[in-house]
């Protein structure tokens, strides 16, 4: 595929870190060199970790195995999931940046309806550094998007809007469907281009999918933490999932703002429906006791932090969740061990504004 | 400009009627002939009643003039405004169809990205005849779609969804700005065609624009109301958000769904801002207050009918709003005698059931 016909600007390309998490060789990133190159990458490779992973040369990279994890983090690799996507967030804890962009390599670059090459990561950053309108609904979508506003009816005292702190892109080609509905609808593909960015209100929860996600590490960081699946655990392709409502329910007591929409990539193949049913199905009874745990979760008004925030999540998870199954225990535990991880790595939290309008 | 290439189907021809408030001849109507010609049509004439609105040939329709407001609802006839778009919800009222799409005389056919003429209503009908997803958030937004679903991650318990009360659709040219943002952005006009429908998430409020807007008048019919505005009132331009808050409690409280998004009409011209900003400055600031009320506004389990809700939501607007200005008391009375005036046009309401899955 070509690249873009104009070169692509590099924004924040010193404030913004790229997290793979990954099993092969990254030949992926060849088409994304246009817009990938100048960027940091962190890799964490999952599985053996005396495999070696091929990356194509003219990348800055650091590429973290499972005895690199163990040994940076002791005991507490404990919460960092095994043979599982969700390692990736292992990442997001070791980086310094400021913005984290993650991709799954089965992503492509995608075309939009006139053909041209899409710069994701661009229309990540530029959702990131614009700001949310959790507050009220806009029907035109994103009001401070070129040619748009807010319409008629919208309250003046609410247009300054709040920090952007995450932003979900989309994906053209397969899309992110469960085992079951992958099973009835094998054929299905997204065609679909719909242009537009938009803010999911504040209140309302949403299935974050970590294939093509960004986000304000300074903002939420701590809260991106994707639990624990894969090797040793009853569940797995929950963890993008479980990211998603406890950084929502976050987002939401912080005055933060959760963007979905703008950019898709491709997403070139569907993982297999009969395997992905086994790690799901417990996965789908749970949700039905989940989702109503989130949707109805409240965060004292001192938790002022997104560790904080985080911890009081994990008292709630383990009293109210820990009654459904026992995993739910085990993963409470695991959270208060990913933010005492995330902490040693990256100093003590400061308190944050309020970031809405 | 031509017809479409295939004949239209005429969904739902003998269940829904178009209601049009007007002041002038309705030329308009010859360029939705092809689309709107099958269905009746209730021309709510404002301003003069000795002035004749001609209606071009071939159509079906009633025209009600002030003169006969007075005397079909005699003194209950004080809720319908005049001189102001808001007398459209006369129309509502002595429908006695199960579905209303109503538009103004400004708006066109607009054209889809490949150039097709749009059948604004036949996608109204499409929105309000499939189900709504007010509870969760489909980051692939309509699952109900064709070539769509609902993404891994969204509660089996959920897919049912929630019935449909109201169909918003927006607008291609000029957009539907406020006074302040139409004199800042005078040249703006929108040309972002978002090819999507979604469901506004339970809790969230939005600015509900009446220019083109189908609804289930048997769902939600008796909270339709438009206010008082324009002769002898404080305030304009602010009927059909009035009527967006009270249903959007209203639909949240019922379990009923409200999608916005397609379809898009080509609204013609920009009405004078300086005129707008006369009609609009009492409620930039009053929007302030409401916005709060209405998003803070609960209802008791035992309005189970929209009318009991519309009754319970005018005594609090009397005792909250009353405080920020006495148009709020006089507003308040007057959803009491709309609904008086409905039920005496209409008949007693039956309780419905919840409508959520």
């Amino acid at each position: 595929m070509a690249g873009p016909s104009v070169p692509a600007t590099f924004l924040l390309k010193d404030e913004l870190d790229i997290v793979i998490p990954t099993i092969r060789n990254l030949d992926f990133l060849e088409m994304w060199r246009p817009f990938f190159q100048p960027y940091h990458l962190i890799i964490v490779q999952d599985g053996d970790p005396s495999k070696t992973i091929k990356v194509p040369e003219g990348f800055d990279y650091e590429l973290y195995n499972r005895n690199d994890i163990n040994r940076i983090l002791g005991p507490k690799a404990s919460c960092i999931s095994f043979k599982d996507s969700a390692c990736r967030c292992f990442g997001y804890m070791v980086s310094k940046k400021k913005y984290i962009y993650t991709i799954d390599d089965d992503c492509f670059v995608a075309k939009d309806p006139s053909g041209k090459d899409i710069n994701a990561l661009e229309q990540h950053i530029t959702n990131l550094l614009c700001p949310s309108t959790p507050l009220f609904f806009n029907t035109l979508y994103d009001p401070y998007r070129d040619g748009a506003d807010f319409v008629r009816g919208y309250p003046f005292s609410m247009r300054e809007g709040a920090k952007t702190a995450v932003s979900h892109g989309l994906w053209l080609n397969v899309p992110d469907y469960d085992a079951p509905t992958q099973l009835v609808k094998p054929l299905e593909r997204n065609t679909r281009f719909v242009d537009a960015v938009m803010t999911i209100p504040k209140g309302t929860l949403f299935p974050m999918c970590g294939m093509n996600l960004a986000f304000d590490r300074e903002l939420i960081g701590p809260a991106m933490y994707f639990g624990l699946m894969g090797d040793g655990q009853p569940i797995g392709r929950y963890d993008d999932m479980w990211a998603g409502w406890c950084v929502k329910v976050i987002c939401d007591h912080l005055g933060l703002g959760v963007k979905t929409g703008l950019p898709y990539i491709y997403h070139s193949k569907a993982s297999n429906p009969f395997v992905n049913l086994k790690k799901e199905y417990k996965g789908i009874f749970w949700q039905e006791e989940c989702i109503p745990f989130f949707q109805s979760a409240t965060l004292p008004k001192d938790c002022t932090t997104v560790q904080s925030c985080y911890l009081e999540l994990s008292k709630q998870v383990k009293e109210k969740l820990g009654k459904v199954d026992e995993y739910f225990v085990k993963l409470a535990d695991a959270m208060v061990t990913w933010i005492e991880a995330w902490d040693e790595l990256n100093g003590a939290p400061a308190a944050i504004a309020n970031g809405s309008a």
